[in-house]
């Protein structure tokens, strides 16, 4: 992991340090404990029964013969479900979360909607008995025509998936919900569409020398964390339901659970657990209502583990798309304007991440005239989660290729077209909104000076294999939310920390490095945890590259507030004024007595005898964002005889405002790399014809290995972020859009062939290679 | 349980109902997790070897064979215990807490002290195995004379527990240390002894026109909890020790730990888990360091749960006592002087609650001169552990017994007696610190009203059976310490509150009621959890009546401190000036546009958009101290051919303060008074003549029990304490010392002898019927 950092370091002691994380030793001895780690007297195991068609309506469930097995204690339907059992429902019309999607999500209604959609759930005695009963439910089915793509779906005649879906016109940030009875429009599969424009496109065109146009087109891939969604719910008699879960936000996974079984959230306590990756497909609910629904029913703990068939079919991919983008520049490299139609598919509800697409497509450009539209469609496929910079890969792929071609017709160095066209502080994006201080520039600069960027690649021809550079440049801005964060003090001077944020990647001990920074304390002195939903303040889901942003905000105040404390403290121990007191060097001395001088360590040997413990808090909805720029650069071989693509070195450079651990930053973008890599050259979901998927082992479904990549060299340039008091920026999701551009671009400088379509397989190098020969 | 409830209530919503208790249904359905209910992969099991003798130099131990049976992973003894191996220790002389005898008492060093002190344990994959290998381990004991009355102990020649024991003299509230080593004064089994007077004790029996004179004796006890001692402990292969504990107090057991194990404190998170039971007997460590320390060896968890018979034998019971007590009045009932002098026992290490049991024995009166002296004597028992109001119910037996005998000398009214003599605001104690506002005069008023009182005992002689009715007071002032609160707002509108005082009998409802009286939220909508040390600020143990006082207090002003960012919230929501918003009636309202009204429920659901999630917290060390006063009267029937008494009618009246539950004020006293009928009639550890405990079942130590014993009447006489937030007192140890003197002064009233002796068992209410008889 040898990395270079930027030279220039802000004054911290602890930031940009890589002390040893608080849960490694738990972590690499297998003691820390993941979701399914759960075990209690009583536990019953919950299997789901899955629908075998793409597109079926269910006229009868009969558990009868289920029921019947012994050990087998309870088995829920969607009946069960308190939004889908007839009771009329209050459905705010456009809800960003409509309670009935998500309800028939977690359970079909009237009709299965994809291969794998949950039918009914058993709870039992054993796995092996819940397995075997879930295969003694009778399911009387009338299979419909299935539609999976989402350009098909837009087409008339193609099978409706929900005949009162609405479309949601001309509406940021908002999925469809469900037309009123009485509307006549015609069904359609579109749940949203919108338009963001700045500018004048026409205009733009008319005045470029070069055009460059192309369809895109990309596949639904899967977050493929390793530890598959594991729950244990126990509803007890009077109503309270506490629920053991491994996922990106348990304060989210309370409201959600509690929106669909129709309870108050505080009637449900959500405990973390250790999470084996998220990547996005975290954040929604699949299993919490179901082991709550059986827990009711059987009276008894019911655990749910999903296997990884499961998580294939029954949780959320990413969205396939199709793009069509066309771009515009003068001779002299400068764009003159974009545009862009987007098809995302959602899956089987509506909520493809379009809102993200469209403005990461040419988001990295200052573009005066842009035109971008975008469709939210649903399709026959499992709903769509969010997956690291969701809706980013398919339209960094577009973006980034067209300027590629764009600099190879205008012989623009690419690195020299972005130094032209890239973003500054103040560039008004798509959505109107200008950047704030972002480090695009420095990072291309620093890419210009990079060893591998300034290395001459070998084209020479060995073995009949084509090498080729490629480069691509992303942004991504993280998002924030509340945020809440606990500080007791201990009489040893050592503190303890209680925050919310899950830690998927190192998160317990950024944020404790940036309560120790404030404390000049040793980070191996915080003692971090993550509270459950009754002992910790709302804190919002780790997701959106928030959490060190934003727990390490809260946290940060929460020092403070511990710090002001103890000043008092300090004072009424020399019996002074408080303003006579001061911090500094991590002590507090008295402004006029020098000889007046008290450690934390003292202060707290001391707080039973100055008033009692100590107790910092901080809670907020800390706002803000800072884009993270990426630039990769990537060398690939080709081996015309099979397609093969081998990545020969992988450098990607980031500005992550300051690195707090500058190796969970570096470990950051090389997982996001290479879960890129994942996306261009290997990733996809094969169906049947009858739209069931064929690949849902990681043996068939192929993600990238170590052994299949070089490491990942990674440079960090710190452009801190003015917003955050410790100018950190969202650092987690970027890396993953570049890459596939990249590789494509580097294809292309390899064989000569522009890739469209992913993943850009072997098959897929192959035919493209017939085709460009065949002189098609 | 019909309990009269004082008629005038403070203008309170929440404090005085009587809601259903937060963790109430987890206990009745048996899915509250004691400290047994632990299990986790790896767990192992500890036992503990046990000196057979009471006093015994250890010239040896051989573990060998123990540690060759299969299955055994550890064995330890003190040379494992870091201040026992040999290593110089800095013992501050006098320290309050001495380690080196905590260690002593956890493990045996180079004696074994008394029977049942911990020579060695075994960690083993199963009990079984560990209970086979503790037999298997061989130590070679040289048996020494032992002595195990405190009267004996202090006799010129008596055997010596600790050669190199000084005695702290003089000094109060300290127990004794060891001497140094070039120290040459007599070694002394007196740890400790000290006197207080006020006054002239001569003078005042000078003035005397009675005075009456008694010596008295009680034996150990055991404070009887249902749930023996049970902990599991992880030595992490970092140094991070995790210990799952049923405890009084968590943090206290932190501290101790890390005394004895010589680690930091913040090295150590103990997990509190419910707890059956304590009543001062789970505030010392036993078995938590031998567990860490067998964890340690073996790099697996380790549990261990004590035996009944461990129980008896190797925790602390609560003192035997010797007592001479002497009090003068005048022919109008005027008490003119009081001495005692008191030899407690403290079992094998220095400790007894003499300094509680000096203010008890006149602790209800008001006297000019007195003089108290106490010894702390050790003797080859098990260290004595705190008992509900420690040190107090021979105090008690002592003080009403002459009390009664000198209203029947003076032949006064025992309750007019006490309403002439007894304590009020401002009343100078033996400490010299005069009585806050208390409600002595109060009670013993209700008490004069109370139908019991007022009915006539039928005193006929039935089948020979004698009725005698007696009464007795008494005063325990409840403790404070330091204690911390955090209350998180949820977007419901409830709250949760995290606190760190072990609930021992409902605290969690009643802390919760506290914040529920701030915030005028129903008290279901508070939801309490008991934090652990990683996660909630420095608590105090839950002993000492101060739970519900201290961590009331502490939730009271964090939900002060919730409120008033609450305040902020509104006018924010209003676009006005904080100051303009005021409180009432549960809701915020504008001073002068009563149309703006927000309940915390509108500000809940807000929260997240008007600055992030609300935190309320407090901490500090809350102090002050507020005496609960109880006055008890009982009917009983002595049978003369048996010697068996049988408790007809129980009534007990106290002063809680403010009731904050009613029906857990009642069910402490209630469960006080049964404790103390216990002490009275019942219960004492007999010895054989080898100083071995030989009744260590509860088969055989008697205690009483339902089918004993009449319902105990109660009758709460509120006198708000106006030194807390909600006039709360401490209200659970008082109740324990009256029944031994009611119940001594109920026989003497059937059948004519004065007991001073504990228990009153048949045996010796026979042998005192005898000698009355025959006339000695």
């Amino acid at each position: 992991m040898a990395t270079q950092e930027s030279a220039s370091k802000a004054p911290y002691k602890v930031l940009g340090t890589r002390p040893i994380r608080h849960d490694g030793l738990d972590k690499v001895t297998g003691q820390a404990r993941y979701g399914a780690d759960i075990n209690m007297p009583g536990l019953l195991y919950g299997r789901i029964l899955r629908s075998p068609h793409a597109h079926a309506i269910i006229k009868s469930i009969d558990a009868s013969y289920a029921l019947a097995l012994p050990g087998v204690k309870a088995v829920i339907t969607s009946a069960d479900l308190p939004l889908l059992s007839g009771r009329p429902v209050d459905v705010a019309e456009g809800a960003a979360l409509n309670p009935k999607f998500l309800s028939n999500n977690v359970m079909a209604g009237d009709k299965a909607l994809y291969k794998g959609h949950a039918v009914a759930a058993v709870a039992a005695d054993s796995f092996h008995v819940a397995e075997q009963a879930i295969s003694l439910i009778r399911v009387d089915y009338e299979v419909l025509p299935a539609v999976l793509d989402g350009k098909e779906a837009m087409k008339p005649g193609a099978p409706i998936l929900h005949p009162k879906l609405y479309l949601s016109e001309g509406v940021f940030f908002r999925p469809g919900g469900l037309r009123d009875d009485d509307e006549d429009s015609a069904p359609s599969n579109v749940a949203s569409h919108f338009e963001l424009a700045n500018g004048d496109t026409k205009q733009g065109f008319s005045e470029a020398d070069v055009i460059v146009e192309r369809d895109f087109h990309t596949k639904s891939v899967h977050q493929g964390y390793i530890e598959p969604h594991a729950a244990t719910a126990r509803w007890e008699r009077d109503g309270r339901i506490t629920i053991w879960d491994s996922s990106q936000g348990h304060f989210s996974m309370r409201d959600l659970t509690a929106l669909v079984l129709d309870v108050p959230i505080s009637q449900i306590k959500v405990i973390p657990m250790e999470v084996g990756g998220g990547f996005g497909g975290k954040l929604h609910i699949f299993i919490e209502p179901v082991a709550a629904l059986l827990s009711k029913k059987a009276g008894r703990p019911v655990k749910i583990t999903l296997t990884r068939a499961e998580e294939f079919e029954g949780t959320g991919p990413a969205s396939g798309a199709h793009i069509h983008a066309k771009i515009g520049a003068t001779k002299d490299g400068r764009i003159t304007a974009a545009e862009a139609t987007m098809v995302y598919e959602a899956g089987a509800f509506p909520g493809a991440p379009i809102n993200l697409a469209v403005i990461t497509v040419f988001g990295v450009y200052d573009i005066n005239n842009t035109r971008v539209e975008a469709y939210d469609v649903v399709v026959n496929k499992p709903k769509c989660s969010p997956y690291r910079s969701p809706g980013g890969p398919p339209a960094g792929f577009a973006g980034e290729t067209l300027i590629d071609e764009l600099c190879e017709k205008l012989s623009i160095d690419p690195l020299e077209f972005r130094l032209i066209n890239g973003a500054k502080e103040g560039t008004r994006r798509i959505t109107g909104v200008p950047f704030p201080r972002v480090g695009f520039m420095e990072t291309l600069q620093a890419t210009k000076e990079h060893p591998h960027y300034r290395s001459k690649l070998d084209q020479s021809k060995q073995n009949g294999r084509n090498r080729g550079r490629g480069l691509a440049t992303a942004v991504c801005a993280n998002i924030s939310g509340p945020s809440a964060a606990v500080i007791n003090l201990n009489q040893d001077g050592t503190v303890s920390l209680v925050e919310g944020s899950p830690d998927l990647a190192g998160g317990r001990t950024a944020v404790a490095m940036q309560v120790a920074e404030v404390l000049s304390i040793p980070v191996a002195d915080v003692h971090p945890s993550i509270g459950d939903t009754d002992s910790i303040g709302f804190t919002s889901f780790t997701a959106g590259s928030s959490a060190t942003y934003k727990t390490g905000w809260a946290s940060h105040e929460a020092s403070i507030d511990l710090l002001n404390q103890l000043r008092q403290r300090a004072a009424l121990v020399w019996d002074v004024s408080e303003e006579d007191v001061d911090w500094g060097d991590g002590e507090f001395f008295h402004k006029s007595d020098p000889e007046l001088r008290l450690t934390i360590k003292d202060l707290a040997a001391q707080q039973n005898n100055t008033g009692g413990p100590v107790v910092g808090r901080a809670a907020g909805n800390w706002g803000g964002e800072s884009p993270g720029f990426a630039v990769h650069i990537v060398d690939v071989e080709v081996d015309p005889e099979t397609g093969k693509i081998e990545i020969l070195r992988y450098t990607a450079l980031q500005d992550p405002g300051t690195a707090v651990h500058p190796s969970y930053v570096e470990g950051q973008i090389q997982g996001g790399a290479v879960q890129g890599i994942g996306w261009a050259i290997n990733e996809e979901y094969f169906f049947d014809d009858q739209g069931g998927m064929v690949n849902t082992s990681l043996l068939d479904y192929r993600m990238p290995t170590s052994k299949d990549l070089p490491m990942i060299d990674t440079q960090l340039v710190e452009v801190p972020n003015p917003g955050h008091p410790n100018g950190v920026r969202g650092v987690g999701e970027v890396s993953i859009i570049p890459p596939v551009p990249a590789i494509a671009n580097a294809i292309y400088d390899a064989i000569g062939v522009r890739m469209t379509s992913l993943p850009m397989s072997p098959v897929a190098i192959l035919e493209a290679l017939w085709e460009k020969e065949s002189g098609k």
